[in-house]
């Protein structure tokens, strides 16, 4: 199958890399690392072991053209430019994959391209980038497939190319679901890590003030997401969420590696859309609405776009 | 009038000197300042215009003795020491000001000295220390009085120190209230300060985010006072509060002045207390429970007291 990776950080790199071991026709848009991918390919460094590869890598979508799937790995923060770097991959028969955090992205994808060809990726991965080249996956890679219109047998068709890749894969009932039940991590672990000062989750684990509000966060998420029509149990969702982060140890979630890197936060997608979500409905998420006001300023004042001292 | 002036940070020293320079015998406990006002004196660089004296200094409140009033402006983190500073300045007929931040502090001075001569004060300062030996008198200095069992007209007695020293002064309907509605202050801009990255309170009221933010902890606070039986106007001083801060510029509370030396922050007595006391009232104040896990934990971080990693 053709497939363009159309956003090659971490994630779009790693799942990319493993279809195109399997024999798939896998492209790269690259950026960042276009020059050093070219030069000395790709260095997967992997808990599942690691690997090479020379993949086919462009710095234009132009030169890969129509494909049959388009994964999209943007961060949030690009969405600005994901339709202009999507469309000249997508034939009348191209199905896109948002590999993509946050709410309401598949939406947009379905109002530039159509409902029928979008899908939700939601990976379950700790992962960072590394030198120009190199990607460091450090644990788990589990894959959720979910179709916007609810097609299950083509999620699963979708689902199977990464099960045949070697990773975990589901199709959630509700994708809908799976996005807010994925921000019940988000929203507390990475944000947390930002505004206790740029610390990891071996910190907000291990200060109990910092541990209730984190709990506090995925208990706000969890009833924000049911209403909005989800059917999560809380209770279950939070033990899980906690017992996991426990083995972490001092992991460093992608929004806090962008902020010691000086990048743009996903914000708007992890913390702002839900909030909105939450007061048009009417849910008051007051622990996760000041997450939102702090980390959005703080985003700003570490890139320079307003002033403070230190 | 024999005065012991016990904790001279800038709150101490602005109001010890200008009760000194009023013909009053007093004396300052120092401990950061010692040798350099024994040196040079004390310089009060003031918005009501520069004065220097040479003021009886000590190292010890046994030096001191008993005093007709004390004037207690320690730091709260200083509590656990504050009982044997005091108890050496204080004789039968004593009266005891405790001219500090932070809600049950008088209460803690009645149990070690009876109620009855227990006053709390209230500074309204825009103050920083400079160079030992010289504070930055910056605006304001209106001081309310309160007698810790309700005698206001003892409260008026003391009052009329501050008055002849130049000061506005106040004394209050009910102490009580008046601890409230200065947290309605402390809360908002002291603790938005700090997790906003260490910021002065003109980027806080700058950004529309952190705006909304101090408003809403101006209410939760509010809202706590009046279940704490107090009758605060909360639009009203939410209103002021508001227009206060526009007018105060670039300004450092004393907690962003602490947090950039790396010295113990107020927490217990600005956010600590307010939140066990609203918990225990049932008043629910997530923004200012949540300013209270993050700055209690920043303040640990700070001073190297957890382990972060940046």
């Amino acid at each position: 199958m053709k497939i363009a990776i159309i956003g090659s950080g971490s994630v779009g790199c790693l799942y990319g890399a493993r279809l195109a071991r399997g024999g798939h026709d896998v492209r790269f848009l690259m950026r960042r690392d276009l020059e050093a991918v070219r030069r000395n390919g790709l260095t997967i460094k992997s808990c599942d072991g690691d690997f090479h590869l020379r993949p086919a890598v462009f710095g234009k979508s132009e030169e890969i053209g129509p494909v049959d799937l388009v994964l999209c790995a943007l961060k949030a923060t690009a969405m600005d430019v994901a339709e202009q770097l999507v469309r000249p991959c997508v034939g009348p028969h191209t199905r896109i994959v948002a590999l993509m955090n946050g709410l309401g992205i598949e939406e947009q994808f379905a109002g530039w391209f159509g409902p029928e060809r979008i899908f939700g990726g939601l990976a379950f991965v700790c992962i960072n980038r590394g030198e120009p080249g190199v990607v460091h996956h450090l644990a788990y890679g589990r894959v959720a497939i979910g179709h916007l219109a609810g097609n299950h047998e083509q999620s699963r068709e979708i689902a199977r190319l990464f099960a045949d890749a070697g990773f975990e894969t589901s199709v959630p009932p509700s994708l809908r679901q799976a996005r807010w039940e994925k921000l019940m991590w988000n929203i507390p672990f990475s944000t947390l890590c930002i505004t206790a000062g740029a610390v990891t989750t071996r910190e907000v684990m291990g200060d109990p003030g910092l541990r209730m509000l984190a709990e506090r966060l995925i208990v706000e998420t969890g009833t924000a997401g049911n209403a909005d029509g989800c059917e999560i149990d809380i209770p279950a969702t939070l033990a899980k969420m906690m017992a996991n982060t426990a083995t972490m140890g001092a992991y460093r979630p992608s929004m806090l590696v962008d902020y010691q890197n000086r990048l743009p936060l996903e914000v708007e997608a992890i913390l702002g859309e839900p909030v909105r979500r939450a007061n048009a409905l009417g849910v008051p998420v007051p622990v996760m609405e000041t997450q939102y006001r702090l980390t959005a300023f703080l985003d700003l004042l570490n890139r320079g776009e307003v002033r403070g001292e230190k």
